[in-house]
């Protein structure tokens, strides 16, 4: 079987990066990453589902051998990504959809460089800043820190593959988009290293 | 409007690129190159539609100036791929399909960075060489040049982007694979080098 693609899907506040990646992850073939956490389940939350619930311990140990693609720390917890359980995916045929910010991305990109990075991006700032205030849900100095936090994320736009523009009431789109780039990634000549030799040794 | 894509597609004798070629430029948003060349019209042909019939001075103007992306000369007249219709297909918004040889592939993309370069192969060598027996047009001398000739093209593989492996009975696959192809270069960062700057600045 065919192994699945990583891709990284990241995106500002106010891109629409959940409703896509929702989208995505329910269709065949797609499956949504489970992090990794230190905390303690909350009643109902399921160990392998919700999280993977870890020890303390072996999340040290899980960064210290390479096996977090990426982690990070909050209110005294880790969270992350391990790149164990990626594999297992992976290797069921299935494209795992990694919804990270840029500095994780690049983490990503480090240890496991066949990752595909896109960029999930309204169709402009200003776009982007109506949307935050629209929805309404945040205070005016929390909007002011997203949209400037959108300035330093877009400093590592560079490092990614594709740019997924995000129309308004377009997310289908988006959903097209990506599988259309999975569906190119798999053609890319670079996946087929050995496809010459293998064309005339096969039978 | 957005300008299209320039798509050369290749392939060795028996890979079906006929087929799948044909069915790609009916498709909405695509149109297949129409080639220039020095010979007479033959009854019924249409100038732009068959051919762009022009005069050998003017095509070695053209070969002098740049502006046949790749050219060949048989039975004593050339036959070349113009570059300024290209271009005006491109600036109408159409995908433009040039099925050229891999030697030709090589000046296209000299001259014409942008294009993208698509393999179109059967699965394995064996099955290419089982369509041409099969198919029972050629004699047996012409079939094992053909086949000889695949290797020498494949030689140049690794100057192309995507491979497009065409499966018996698939070449609807072909068609989809090539699309998304489209649609995936559309959304690459190296399409998009002032996504950056444009995103801030635009209203």
């Amino acid at each position: 079987m065919e192994k699945g693609l990583m891709l990284v899907v990241s995106g500002p506040a106010g891109s629409g990066k959940g409703t896509v990646n929702g989208r995505l992850s329910k269709m065949d073939g797609y499956a949504f990453s489970v992090s990794a956490t230190t905390r303690a389940p909350r009643p109902g939350e399921v160990d392998g589902v919700n999280y993977h619930f870890i020890s303390r311990e072996e999340f040290e140990e899980r960064i210290a051998r390479g096996d977090m693609l990426e982690h990070t720390s909050y209110c005294g917890n880790y969270y992350g990504t391990p790149l164990k359980e990626a594999l297992e995916v992976l290797e069921e045929g299935k494209n795992l959809i990694l919804e990270i910010e840029v500095e994780g991305a690049m983490n990503v990109k480090r240890l496991y460089p066949e990752a595909v990075l896109i960029m999930l991006l309204p169709p402009t700032f200003a776009v982007q800043e109506w949307r935050l205030r629209h929805r309404g849900t945040e205070t005016e100095e929390v909007i002011q820190r997203r949209l400037a936090r959108t300035r330093e994320e877009l400093e590592l736009l560079g490092e990614y593959d594709y740019i997924v523009y995000n129309r308004p009431d377009c997310a289908e789109d988006c959903v097209e988009d990506i599988r259309a780039i999975v569906r190119a990634e798999r053609c890319s000549l670079r996946r087929h290293p050995n496809a010459k030799k293998a064309y005339f040794e096969q039978d």
